[in-house]
Formats: C-alpha cells, structure tokens, sequence
C-alpha cells in the first residue's frame, strides 16, 4: 500500500495531536517522517514518542527532525506538510511548500487577514496537481453533515434565518497565560473569533452560504485580561435579506452551543448533539398567502433526525487528504475555503472597530490597516507557563487548540 | 363582599376575552357594570352575553352599554375602566379616566411611542389616589416569576448576557388582513414589537434591566403584505457592558421561544415550558482568575427547577387589580413600567430606521418625527375580513391579541 510521507511544521498543542492520531494507526495511509519545530523540547517530544512507537512496531517509520520547516521542506522527505503553527504562519508556510512542490494541509483558521490568504490562494492556484486541504475537522460531524445533506437535497427551500449561539468555549486566565502570543493583536490578530470560531464560522458558512451584510458588536478583554475579543454578538444579514446570528464568547460556563436554521419548508436545529427537524406540511410563503384563518400555522412533522453516527474529526480529515493526493477523491474541505470563515471574522472586526455595518466583499486594506495599528501597541504576555500537549478533554465539540 | 365595577373601553378580541373571564367567574372581586365600543356589533355580543349569562346567575350584573367612551367613564357606573382598543388610544383614554377619578388597567403596549406615553404617567401622577396597571399578563407566569426571583436574591450575581429568541409569535397574511388598522403605520405604529412583543419585551427588562445601547436591524413587510417590521435582530448593551439579543419575528413556524440568561453564577434557560438552571460552584469571575489549569471550567449542577404551576395570565392580572383597589395589594405590573418595553421597541425602529446605535435614553422626538414620516404615506387596508373574539388557541404563550 502506497502511503503518504507527511512532515509535520509545528509539534505544539496541536500538531502533536495530529503526530499522535498517526501513529495510533487512525490514518493508515500517512507516514510522518519529518517535524520541523523551532522548540527543542517539541523535538525532544517528538523524538522520544517516536522511538516510544517503533519499539512497538517495526511499521512506524523514523522521524527525521528539523529545527527550520524550510529545511524539512527541501529534504525531499516528505509529499505533504501539515501546517500546525500560530495563525499568522499560516500562508507564508502554505506558499513554501506549494514551491517545494508538496501538497498542503493547514490548520484553521487559513490565516489572520484575507490579504495574506489571498496570497496563499494565488499560489496554490499556480499548483493545480497539489492538493490543498483545511482542517476544519468539525465538517466531520455527523450532525453537521446530516444537515448539510439535508439542507443541500432542497427540500427546505430557501434560508429566512439562522442563529448560532456558540459560547461554550470557556477559557479561563490560565489559558491565556499559557502562551506569550495568544490573545494578543501581535500573536494570535484576535481572541475567540480567530481562535475558537474558525470551525463555527466555517460551518455556518457552509451551511448557509455567505451573507452580504455584516454586523457586529464585541467586548475586547472583557471577561480576561487580555488585548483581544472575548465577548461577540454578530448580525448578518444574507442576499435574499434572510438575517443570521452569531453569539459567541469564552466567558461563559457551561456555555451553549445551538445552532437553528430556518428555511421556507421548515428549520433544523442542532444542540445537545442532536439534531432536530421540524418539517411543514406546507412552504411558509405558500401558506402565508393561503391559508385564510387568522391564527392557523402549517401542519408540521418534528423529528430527531439519524445519523451515520460518525465523526471522524482531525484523523477523518487526514484521511480524506491521503486519500485525495492518492486517488484524487474529495477532501474534507479545500484549503480555498479557509477565506469565508475568515471574511466573516475579519467583517466582524471591522464591523466593532468602525461601528458600522460592513458590506461584502469589505474593505480588506482597511481592515489590515486597522489591524497593523492594534498590533504596533501589542505586548506580548509575561510570565506564560507554555501547555505542551494538553488537549481540551472536557470539550463536546471536539475542535482543540 | 365589595366588588370593583369596571368599565370595558373596546370589546373586540381582547376585550370581549377580559369580559368572557370575569363572567365565567375568574375574577370574582370584579363586576362588569359597562362596555363602550364604537361598533355596534359588538355592543350586541355583549348585551347577548351579558343576556345569557344572566339567565344562569343572578349574580350577575346587568351591563350599561355606550357607544362613546367619554360618557361611560361619566356615568357614574364604574370604578375603574380597562382599556383594550387599538394602541394609539392607549393614553388618551387612559388620561381621560383619570381626570374621571377611575382607576386604570391598559393593554399593552402602554402607547405606540414614549412622548405619549409620557403624558399618561404625568397624568397618573396627578392621581397617586388612583391605581394604574399594564396588562403584562405574562408576569403572573410561573417559569417568569421564578427567574424573576431566583435573579432577585441575588444568588446569580452580575449579568453577563441574555438572549431570546422569540420566534413563534407566527401569523399567515389572513390574520393581518383581519382589520384595516393592522400592520399599518397609521393603525398600529409598527409591527411584531407593537403587537405581538410588548409581553417579551416588558419579562425582558422586568428579569435583565433596561439596557443604555441600542442596535436593531429590521425588515418591513418582507414575508408578508404589510407596512411594518415582521423580521427583528436587536442587540443591546447594559451599563456594565454585558450583550444582550432578541430575536423576534410573525414568519416562522413552528418558531422558538428560548429565553436564556447569562450570569457570573450561572445561567437560567427557559424553554418548552421548562426552566433549566445551571448553577456554577465558584463565579467565572472568581473562577477565571484563580484557577491555574488551562482547559478547566467551574463545576457546574444543572436542574429543572420546580415552580408553583400558577399561570392565572389576564385574570390574574385583573384579580391583582382589584385587591389592589379594594385593599392596597401589589399590582402585576404598575402602569407606569409600560414605557419601558415601549422605549425598547421605540430605540430598535429608530436604530432600523437610522442604522445606527442608540444610546438610551433617546431621542424621542426624532422617533416621532420619523414616525410621522411613515404615518403619512401609510394606507388603511381594503376589503379586511373582521375577526371578532377570535382566539389564539393554538399559542402556547398564551398571549393574546
């Protein structure tokens, strides 16, 4: 079996995570046969639990360690790079390894401003024979793809709402103080938008479709000592002039995560890992207009709906991007669709900054310009107690950073 | 046992529903001695009502019937006067009564914008001897009055966001074309926060507060034939900068009614007739800053809270405001709180209207003045089909109108 050599840039938090679900056979058509972090410690990590594994099985290969990604780029070790570094790296890494001819996986969010992702799409465009994926792992969810198939078979007709109360990312101060860049304009270019929402923002999106209109208010460091978001209430508003919702923080305990999404024949709505389906009997805009009693609402049928049950998360996404660069099926996500969550957080931004509704497409200059003068007056944090490979165990959603 | 004589101004839907509730007995320290109505299919109904009900008990009074409401509150046949004709009368008749030396209880909304309201107050101040009530019948819910007591110990601490998503407040075009005055500028002065909302918003301040900003964006007439808002997406700001959202909308169905309630020891969330109550063992704002573990969230008990069951709605309130007459008790809801739902609603037109913020308290001649704008374009609706003492049976709300 012909299998992927993939080189993981950045053994943090997460992309020991992803070394991890490798070597624990989840992706049995990857090998990881190099890591680049600029950590020694991560190397050390990486070179230990390697060795760990082999002990175990003669199948796991060496992992060859570089201190520079540029370097592990050249090597020609490895076919692919999975891009696990702090979000402003993402697209100048992306571009690298489009140059060095590999195929590219890339941790969400696809960057921090469009500017910089515009770039990353150019080149990968340049690259038509390189696969390029994002891990928006959350795409994986049999609840959300159960909607997506749902909402993509027509049958509910058009959007008139949607509405996501997401605030079930709680953070206390410690996690903010676990790295000197998070948190910070500098570091991380926003808080909960930037951090936690890029898999909301990019499913929401999926689901709905971009809007037009972007509204939105938001609290910088308000529940945490911290320069960036941590309290948002957006507004969209979608080309049909349906409107959506968009609430989210890391203040609150235990937070909600619902998600309602109401079409002309009937709304879906995702909480508690269920997944429910009021279906009319009649469209809206027919009975509206036809029915002729005063207080009669359309006959509806409300089920939880089944699903396959599955969800895969990063290894499934993985899997998908071997499987994508060996015998050309469909990826998870492409990595081009890593700018629409963004787009929608950086409108928000600019939206709160500015104080005014923001149309799309925005102003994407401004929007960096405003960014750079937030980030000339960021510190970076002191005293942070780095978190090495801790993951987010009490977390339902299953999306870690 | 003394009795109240009240006077009913308007017996259309609502009014003939207060009327059918004190003679089924549900109000027994309440007469009906009179009903004024400018429609004299309705007086009929009430003289047959009153006719049938007095062939059964001869408890019950004979009604005075008037077609002009001026010489009714002159009578000398009543106490008190309830006033349920179209909003814009709200104050006036208010006013009028009294200058008459009776007692007031008035349907919501207190008027249709707050510089009426303003002069019904003043003149309710004149007369501190006579008692002025809303009919916010919605307080005398049990899940209500529990959060409104739970939240008033102040076990719950400091709010930190409240969201209601209150969508099923749906109607069909036959329900707006029931009566030329509905849906029209003119007639009503707005849509779904006039008619339908004045209960949400009124339990929205009565539980959270009146916020200081602001935001709405709305639709007119989009999902169907009419002048006014039938879509809502409104965020506020409280003064200690907590967010808060209300969602409201006559389009969908089967809709939402979930009302959630954020605070630094926990949250209550109020839903399908239940109220869930997640009770945090140490306060985010305490939690978040001393404990030193990155991914950890206070411990949290959720339990459905028990209440008394009591939902008396409309009787209630009219049986408070009699004992409150006859012996001091506290009103449901002082008439004089009516202005504040009202100055909601009133900042989230003129927010849609301006697109932008309002700070709180706002300028409510701009409000008028802007009012007025739509008010003379508007257009009264031809070939209505009248709805008389219809019900909204199906609504499980039990809010009325």
């Amino acid at each position: 079996m012909k299998k992927i050599r993939l080189g993981i840039i950045g053994c943090g938090n997460m992309g020991s995570q992803h070394y991890s679900n490798v070597l624990n056979g989840k992706c049995p058509e990857i090998d990881v046969t190099a890591i680049a972090d600029i950590n020694p410690d991560r190397l050390d990590w990486a070179q230990k639990t390697n060795s760990d594994y082999r002990a175990k099985s003669a199948e796991i290969p060496e992992v060859t360690l570089f201190s520079d990604a540029s370097e592990m780029m050249k090597s020609g070790l490895i076919d692919a790079v999975l891009i696990s570094v702090p979000h402003y790296k993402h697209p100048q890494y992306a571009i690298e390894a489009f140059r060095n001819g590999l195929h590219v996986m890339c941790e969400k969010p696809a960057g921090v401003y469009t500017l910089q992702v515009r770039e990353m799409m150019a080149e990968a465009d340049k690259h038509p024979e390189l696969k390029f994926g994002m891990m928006f792992n959350q795409r994986t969810n049999c609840l959300y793809r159960k909607m997506k198939e749902i909402i993509d078979s027509g049958e509910l007709g058009e959007l008139r709402r949607s509405i996501w109360i997401i605030t079930n990312w709680y953070r206390p101060q410690a996690y903010y103080d676990s790295g000197d860049w998070r948190a910070t304009w500098a570091g991380e270019g926003g808080g909960v938008l930037l951090n936690q929402c890029p898999h909301n923002l990019d499913l929401w999106q999926w689901l709905c479709g971009m809007p037009v209109k972007v509204s939105a208010k938001m609290k910088f460091g308000k529940y945490h000592n911290i320069e960036v978001e941590d309290d948002v209430v957006a507004t969209v508003e979608y080309a049909n002039g349906a409107m959506g919702t968009f609430i989210t923080t890391t203040a609150d305990a235990p937070g909600t995560n619902r998600l309602e999404i109401v079409f002309d024949g009937g709304s879906l709505i995702c909480e508690k890992n269920q997944l429910i389906y009021n279906k009319l009997g009649t469209k809206l805009s027919v009975f509206t207009f036809e029915n002729e009693s005063p207080y009669a609402s359309p006959a509806c049928k409300t089920e939880k709906v089944e699903t396959d049950g599955l969800n895969e998360q990063h290894s499934g996404v993985l899997k998908a991007f071997a499987a994508s660069i060996l015998r050309n099926e469909p990826l998870v996500a492409d990595g081009r669709e890593g700018i629409n969550g963004l787009t929608l957080s950086n409108a928000m931004h600019l939206s709160a900054w500015e104080g005014r509704e923001i149309d799309l497409p925005f102003d994407e200059f401004r929007f960096k310009e405003l960014l750079e003068e937030r980030i000339k007056t960021s510190k970076a944090k002191e005293n942070v107690k780095y978190v090495f490979s801790e993951f987010d165990k009490n977390h339902g959603n299953l999306c870690f950073l």
